[in-house]
């Protein structure tokens, strides 16, 4: 296995095949082990994560703290970083980031400015994970999402992926895309309608990268053919006109009529929180995977978590 | 002993004379654990708790959290659950829930809905146990409260048992109320002013019970006979009448003068916080037992912890 | 080595030349443990330290929960404390610390009411730190600012300390010097615009303990002579006039060129956050230590909890 030359985890784009292959397998590992003896129950005993998290975000927090408490590391954590750039104090997050360095072995930091995380990365010497970064990235979550699909199909080359919602500023389809464009053969259908519509940096990107992709507005054109059917909330404030916003609602909704239209051993997955965009009774369906994917996290977050702390 | 078949602990009335009996058994066991060598002292070893506080409750958050380190336990940790369902994603307790169960062993949930508890406890594959919901239950401090009186008397039937203050609305005495029913020949006496009197569900409840008790105004003719004296706060939004307000509160203050009136070997309990329906010089009066009580809560919560994932 | 007898640690007026001592020397073994195989790792191990934060100040708290879990302690930790004496239930600091001690084995506190470190302590059977009270204390800041020089000379006694910015509302700089009057043949400047200026109290204490002193308004008269030139903030609110506030910020900033006229073994010290009056280029100068001073806390607060809770 080749040795895991990450410092800092900021960017999906920081991984490529061989690496992706490396933390999946990790993740399996991780997997295995949580379903039996765990024999990493201790392997991080020593180890420290601070989560430094500026704005809260309860569900990847305790992703995060409960992965490094698997591994048998210890947390310190506040939801509360704010505090840290208070108008009153106006501290630095290179000052901050320096202070923690002395406190704890690896950070996990949530920030509501893009690129925050990489700022954080230059003044730390011990691994900074980017845990989202506003508009920015949040690659652990990308990681989780391609490792779904792996994990269910035993591979990537040849799927075929609709991207359902808000595409446009949905930051979970972009990461997403840029990953899939890795693999061979992948096809994606972007389903949305056009006010949310696809950017074109994504776009060209697949193009140079010989990556096939159509853009559609009806849903019920790519059921069928589809392998993941990946959802996203469709957000009220992007529209002008109302009344097209409740229609697009209506027609982004996968309902349980809907999901009969697709393959038996296809997968159906959302990144959540979800608000009515699939049906509960669509919970029940074999297909329906995004629980499933939020526990992905889980392991995800213990093969990065032990891939940078490990040989320390 | 028989096997705890609990799964979770939403509700007071879950819990029979037998599964009293073994509850109390084995807080016992704890406070006797904590007094020595700790034989409990890892063995959750590799369980984590999610404290899920939908409002802040550190009194109760760090009495759970206590119990679940002095097992070896691990924990994550939020007060800020309300995160969860914010207008601006709106998800539900089902999913949160369903999250979590991917993460945790057991959730221990605050919330500020009557009936939450309950419908996350039938999302839920891991146990869960109510901390508190809103205008509804509070299992455990039901539980350490009868422990409490058990502790000191060795027994619970035959006691003459004296709840004082707001019982209309006050959620322990109500609670306290069902589970004295569970014992033979117990006596309450209600004393408060009639704008706060005893609920005629409650009531009735203790009449089909064969529970005996009265209603009374006066402070001072029950204290002679108590062998428990139950005091809560009198919260001033209940009256309409400020003067009506000033005279209750005056009334069921209990006095250091007061408590010479009663049984040598009677005690206090206040579920906590006070205001001042306890004076300070009271703390000193051997009869004064609501720290002990607050005590109580840790062995409690160990045993509920240790006998709902001890098998797992 | 003297019996450590501290119970609590609530102000630095505690520490004696003996107990220093002591202090210092097991932070020495804390910051050696930590550079190779922690001996200390499992050393609390079955204790556990609330940390009761009444406002939130996050870079202290982590500082003291790296430290206990450094030591193999567990934690419990609220920055939500205030919900203690909410308005709504008024519960009083002295229930909250009674309740507290059936749930830890020590108590770090930070409060917004100078005094209140006293009162927890005095209603606390558990040891009690300060971890800042409002105007009040800050031991374990004046502490590891003392450490630090020690740390950096061997010693203390003989050397020239100058203290810059805001010394009449600044906490560190007047614990600091109450400490550095246990030592012999100490020499302080005092170096501020007049309306920041040293207070009465501290320059008759050390007249009283023949420390000499001198008041000055210029920085770069101090500069060439100084062991160690310890920065803090200047608050713009502190000011009636803006001009003189924009002037007094510019003459004590110490700029890369200032640093320049210091002695090459001088060091510079400043107790975080800072705002401008250190720009980020002197960062790289091998006088700055600063985030060395930051880590020092980690030390000494290791050291503080192991000499508290070690023997019992």
């Amino acid at each position: 296995m080749r040795r895991f030359d990450l410092k800092h985890v900021c960017e999906a784009q920081q991984f490529d095949r061989e690496l992706l292959d490396v933390v999946f397998h990790t993740a399996d590992a991780m997997k295995a082990a949580l379903a039996g003896q765990n024999p990493y129950a201790r392997v991080l005993e020593n180890k420290i994560m601070a989560s430094v998290f500026y704005e809260p975000s309860t569900r990847t927090r305790f992703s995060f703290e409960s992965a490094m408490t698997r591994l048998g590391g210890k947390i310190i954590t506040t939801e509360n970083a704010k505090e840290f750039s208070s108008a009153a104090k106006g501290e630095s997050l290179y000052d901050s980031t320096r202070v923690i360095n002395g406190y704890a072995d690896i950070i996990v930091m949530r920030h509501h400015e893009a690129g925050s995380a990489k700022r954080a990365a230059e003044a730390s010497d011990i691994p900074v994970i980017n845990a989202g970064d506003g508009a920015g990235q949040h690659p652990t979550q990308a990681l989780l999402d391609l490792y779904t699909i792996q994990d269910n199909f035993q591979g990537i080359s040849g799927l075929k992926i609709a991207m359902v919602g808000d595409l446009k500023y949905g930051r979970t389809v972009r990461s997403l895309s840029y990953l899939l464009a890795k693999y061979d053969d992948v096809r994606i259908s972007f389903v949305s309608p056009p006010v949310c519509s696809m950017e074109d940096d994504i776009k060209e990107y697949l193009d140079k990268h010989q990556v096939g992709w159509e853009a559609q507005e009806e849903l019920e054109q790519v059921l069928p053919n589809a392998d993941c059917v990946y959802m996203t909330r469709i957000q009220k404030e992007r529209f002008v006109n109302p009344e097209e916003y409740k229609n697009a609602v209506g027609k982004y909704i996968l309902t349980y009529e809907k999901v009969q239209m697709m393959k038996p051993e296809a997968i159906i997955m959302h990144p959540l929180p979800r608000v009515n965009e699939i049906p509960k009774e669509v919970d029940g369906d074999p297909r329906a995977r995004y629980f499933e994917q939020a526990q992905n996290g889980l392991y995800i977050r213990m093969a990065l978590l032990y891939l940078l702390l490990q040989d320390e």
